[in-house]
C-alpha cells in the first residue's frame, strides 16, 4: 500500500509499504478521506511538537473514514463494506480515568499521528474495532472523517454545559469554531457569536448561521460582548490558541457563565485577572480532545445539525500531500483533507 | 444603643444611636459577637475597597450573632430570647439570579458593611427574619457569627465538588482557608494540605487535623503536591487572594480536578499557563461569598465537624475596637472578634 | 372589565367587575388571549382539583399574553405598549425552595386559577413585573399565551438531562407532549418517538418531525422500544397522567436511562417492577411545573424550534367560553384557546 | 488448593483444585478473608437466582482480601507480599457504558460467584492486577473483604447526591444498610435514621451513630420521618428489597429529595402513588452494584469513618462452609465471614 509519512520537517517520503493484517479484534480499513489538522501542520513544519520530535518517519493524519475491507475473527459488529469513521485514540480501558469514563485523559492513550502510532495518510489502516464507527448512507466518507474535529467541538459544547437557550461566544472561526458553533446551536444556544481576526472567515461564520460576527482587529471584543449580551455570554469557547484571544475568552461569560479553554498556547503565559473570575464566579474549564463523541458527531451529521462538509476549502490526492500541506497553512484556508482515491 | 461607626480611614468614632425598629417580616437582635473580617480592616485601612469610598459614617462588621429582642408582626419562626446568627446579605429575591438560586450574585444584594448599608459593630440590628437562623443549645453566639467565613468556606467546597476520599489543598492558613480545611474534610475528603508562609498557621492547621502542612516560603507547592498526590489533588482552594498563591493553585489540580478562586486579588494580573489547563483539563471557578449555606454552617459547628470558636485569637469589647483591628491586623493572628456585651 | 368565572362545576358567570389597579412593583396586562389547559377543563367538569373545591367564583386560565396598558411607579423594564406574557405562578422568593432556585416547589407561591389567585380569563390582569416577559416582534401573543405548556415541556427535557444526540420517547400527544417533544429536539435530541392513542394525535406528532409515533391501543410500547433503540431510550418522559402510560414510561429507558413524570394521577397507584429499576440503573424523576423556563420558552418560539401555533385547533371569544370547553375536553383536540379581543 | 464449590442447593463439597497461574496482567492472591453475601446465601439456599443456576460447581463469594503471592509479567504495581483486597467485576473496559464510566452496567463483566466465574471461598485467586488494590497497614484483611460491600455503600450515597447537612434515611440495618449510614456520614449527612425490624440490629444502628432508629413494625415510617424531618429527608435509601420497605421509602424524601432503591425485589409490584412523586419532585434511583468505588471504601475505612470490622457477627474456617451459612441465614445476623488460613 502507499504511505506518505513525514521523514523530518517539510518533508513526506511517500512510500510503498505491506498492508496491515487486522489482528483478531481489529477491523482494515481502506481509507478514503483524511482531514489536514491544524496539529499535522504544526508537525509538518516544524517536525516537532513540544518536546516530542519525528524521529522515526512518522504518517500524519487523525481524521479518516473508509470502507472496512476485512474484519478479524472476534469482531461482530462491522462487516466488509461498511462505510466508517475512525476515532484516532485508543485509550488502555483499565486505568483511573478511563474507568470513569474520561478516557482522553488515559496517559496510556494510543492515538494516531504522534510518535509510535501512524496516522492516517496512507491506504489501509488496521484498527481495534470499537473505536471505528459505521456510517449511514447519509453522511458521506469526507463527513464522516470530520467527526473527529466536530468531537472536539462535541466535547467542548459539552464541558461549556451549553443549553437550551443560551448565547455562546466562539473565538475563532477555524474547523474548530466553526464546528464548535454548529454544535452549540444543536445543544440549545439561542446565539451564537464568532469571533476571527480573517475576513473570509467571519463571512463563512455569518453565512453558517452565527448571529453576530465580531473581526477582533476593529472591535474590543468584551465590549461587543457587553452591546450585544449584557453581563456576559452564558458560555465562551476558545479555539484558537492565541494568547490574546484566551485572554478575551475570559473575559467575555457573565455571572455564573463558563469559558472553555479549547486552543493550546503552549509556552505561553496569559496574564489573568482573577478577580473578575471571583466576582462574576466565572467557570473556566480545559477542554483536552475528546471522549465519548463519535456517535453524537455522526448523529449531528446526519440531522444536517452540523455542516461539516462546508468547511472543506479543497481536497488533493495523496500524491499532493505537500502542496495541500502548504494550502493548508493559509490563513483564509479552514480545512484541507487529502482523497485517497 | 451604641454603634461604632467608621467615619474616614483609621478612625472609628463610637456614638450612641436609636435602636432600630424592626419591619413587620424583620426581627430586632440584640448582637453579642462580632467577628473582625480581612475585609473590615481593609476599609478601615484604606478607607475604600476598590472604587467604592466611606462617605458616610459606616458601621462595619458582617459576621455577627445575638439574640432575638423583638419579632415583626409577620413574623412566625423566631421568638423573643432566640439565640441567632444574621446573614449579612439580603438578596432581591426576583432577579434572574436570585430566582435561579445564586443569590450571592444578586446585583442588588444589600449586604453589611458596605455602603449604604450597616454592619453589626452596634448593639441592635434590625434585619429580615428570613435571613436569621436560630442557633441550637450546643452553638455559642461566638461560634453562630463565625457561620459567616465558615459560609465561604462551604461555598467553595461545594464549588470544588470535594466528595469521599479526595485529597484537597487549601492555600493560605487564614480564617477562610482552616476553616475551608474542616469542611472540606466534612464533604469527605479523605487528605487535606494546607499551604502557608507563618509557622504559627501552619502549627495550627496541622493541630487542627491537617494532613499536610506546607510552607511555601521554602517548598515548591507544585513539588510538594505531586511528591503527595502524584499527579495532583482532586481540588484546591485558594483562599489568600496573593497572586503568587493563586498562580500555585492553579498548578496543583491532577487531570480533570478543580481550582477554586476565593480569595480576592484586585488590580493584580495573574500568569497563567493555559495549556496545562487544557491538556489536564483542569476546572478554575471563581467561588463568590455564599448562597443557601447557614443552614448547613450551623449543623456543621453543631456536629463538631468544624471547630469554629478554635481560629479565634481573641474578643475585646466593642469599647477597645480600635485596638481590636490593629491586633486583627498583625499576621499570625487568623480572628479577632467584638464582644458587644 | 368583563371576566368569566367559574361559579360552580359546569357553571361560568360571565360579569363586569373594576379593573384592577397595578401596585408599584406590577404592571396592568390587557390580555389578548389565553389558553385552555387540562386543568382548567377538570376544574368545570368537577369544581375541585383534589382536596380544594371552588368556593368563591374563580377565574380560570394561567396561559395568558396581551399588552401592557400601565406600569406600578417601581418598574422600569415594561412600558406601556409592550407585548408581553404572563408567568402565572409568583413565588415568596424567600423559602429554602425559592432561595436554591426551585421555586416551582415554593408552598407559599401564588398561582392563577387556584383558589384565592384568579386565572386570566378576564379582560385585565395586574401582575408582578418580575413575572411579565416582553414578547419579541416575531412572537405572537398566541404563542406568548402557550410559553405556558412550553415552560411545563422545557422543565421536563431539563429533568430529563436531555442533551445532543439522544433518543427520547414522549408519552402523549396532547399539549404538552407535542410541545416537549419539540423542545427535546431543541436540546439536542436525535430521535424522538410519540405515543398515544388517538389517530389524529399521532398523524400531528409525525407531521411536526416526530421519528417514530406509536399507537398504544395496538403496540407494545416497551416491544417497540427494544426493536427501535435496542436497550432502551435515554429519556422518556409522561405527559398522559394515565397510570398504564405511567408503567410503560417505567420500561422504556435503558441503562442510566431517566424517566420524568409529568402527567398527574391522583388517587391512582402504578404498579412499578423496581428490579428492573435497579438492574438498568434508571432514574425515575418527578417534574412538577416549572421555574426559570420563560425566557427559554420565549427563544424557542422566536427561533423556530418549538412549533407553539401548531397545537392550536380553535380559538373563541370570551364570551363562548362554555362553548370552547365542550370543546376543549372532545379526545382528538389538543389546544383550545379564547380570545379577548 | 481448597476450595469449596456449591454443587447443588445446599451442599458445598470442599475439594482439592490445582492453584491456578496468573497471565500477565494477572496477580495471584491467597485469599484469607471472605464474606457471606445475601446473594451468596440466596444461591446456597435455592441453587439459583432468577433464571440463572448451578449447574456446574460454582465457587461463591466476592467479598475478598488476602495476600499477593505472584505477580503477571507486565504487572508493575503490586510485589509479593502486599496485603490486597479483590474488586469482584471486571468489565470489558470497550463498550459503551465502560467507556463512558458506568462500568457497572457493562453486559460483559466477569463477576465472581455467577456462573462461568468462581468466587472466592477457595485458597487461591488469579485477578487482573487493575482490580486488585492494596490495603495500608492500618487496615485487616477482614475489613479489606469488606470494601465490596462498603462500595455498595458508596454508589448508593454517590447515586442520592448525599452533601453536607443533609438528613438522610436508611431502609434496612444489615450489611448494606449499616454501612451506607456510614458511609452517608462520611458524605457529610447531618441526620441518619435506620428502620429495620429486628431489635438487635435497630440497636446496632443505633450503638453505631444513627441519630434515629425506627422499629417498622410499630412505627409507621413516612410519620416518623414527617415528625423528625418535616417535610422529608433530603435522600432515602432502601437496601432490603422488601416490598413493603420499597414503597415506605419512595415515601420518605422531601421536595427535591431522592430516593435510591438498592435492594432487590425480584418477581415483586411495588404499587406507587405517582402523583406524589410529580407534586414533591422527587427522583428515584436505582443503585446497581458499583464502579470507581474501590479506593474510596479503603480510604473510608482507614480514616474511621466507616467501621466495617464491627458489621462481623463472625468467621469460620473453610472447612465450616456449611455452619457459617446455616448462621448466616439468621435474621439477626448481620455479616458472617469465612477465614481461609
Amino acid at each position: 500500500m502507499r504511505a506518505a509519512p513525514l521523514v523530518e520537517a517539510g518533508t513526506f517520503e511517500p512510500e510503498t509499504r505491506e498492508r496491515p493484517t487486522p489482528g483478531p479484534s481489529e477491523v482494515l480499513v481502506e481509507v478514503s478521506d483524511v482531514g489536514i489538522c491544524g496539529s499535522d501542520v504544526h508537525w509538518y513544519e516544524h517536525g516537532r511538537m513540544g518536546d516530542r520530535a519525528v524521529e522515526e518517519p512518522l504518517v500524519l493524519g487523525h481524521e479518516s473514514a473508509g470502507t472496512v475491507v476485512e474484519v478479524g475473527a472476534a469482531v461482530d459488529d462491522h462487516a466488509v463494506g461498511d462505510a466508517v469513521t475512525i476515532e484516532p485514540g485508543v485509550p488502555c480501558g483499565e486505568c483511573e480515568h478511563c474507568r470513569r469514563g474520561a478516557y482522553n485523559l488515559c496517559p496510556a492513550v494510543e492515538f494516531m499521528a504522534t510518535p509510535g502510532t501512524d496516522g492516517a495518510f496512507r491506504e489501509y489502516v488496521a484498527w481495534p474495532a470499537e473505536y471505528v464507527y459505521g456510517l449511514p448512507a447519509s453522511v458521506s466518507a469526507r463527513e464522516g472523517a470530520l467527526c473527529e474535529p466536530i468531537s472536539v467541538g462535541v466535547h467542548a459544547v459539552r464541558r461549556a454545559g451549553v443549553g437550551m437557550g443560551d448565547s455562546v461566544l466562539v473565538m475563532g472561526a477555524g474547523p474548530i469554531g466553526l464546528l464548535a458553533a454548529d454544535v452549540a446551536r444543536a445543544a440549545g444556544a439561542a446565539d451564537v457569536a464568532v469571533v476571527d481576526v480573517v475576513d473570509s472567515k467571519l463571512d463563512r461564520a455569518l453565512n453558517r448561521g452565527a448571529d453576530l460576527a465580531i473581526d477582533s482587529r476593529e472591535t474590543d471584543v468584551a465590549a461587543a460582548v457587553r452591546d450585544e449580551f449584557g453581563a456576559g455570554v452564558d458560555a465562551a469557547i476558545e479555539a484558537t490558541g492565541a494568547p490574546p484571544a484566551i485572554e478575551a475568552v475570559l473575559d467575555a461569560p457573565g455571572p455564573d457563565g463558563t469559558a472553555v479553554l479549547v486552543g493550546l498556547a503552549p509556552d505561553a503565559e496569559v496574564p489573568v485577572d482573577t478577580f473578575e473570575l471571583v466576582r462574576r464566579q466565572v467557570d473556566v474549564r480545559g477542554s483536552y480532545r475528546f471522549a465519548n463523541t463519535y456517535p453524537t458527531a455522526i448523529s449531528l451529521i446526519a440531522s444536517g445539525d452540523v455542516d461539516a462538509a462546508g468547511i472543506v476549502d479543497f481536497e488533493l490526492s495523496l500524491d499532493r500531500i505537500g502542496d495541500a500541506f502548504g494550502r493548508a497553512a493559509e490563513p483564509d484556508v479552514v480545512k484541507g483533507m487529502i482523497s485517497m482515491g
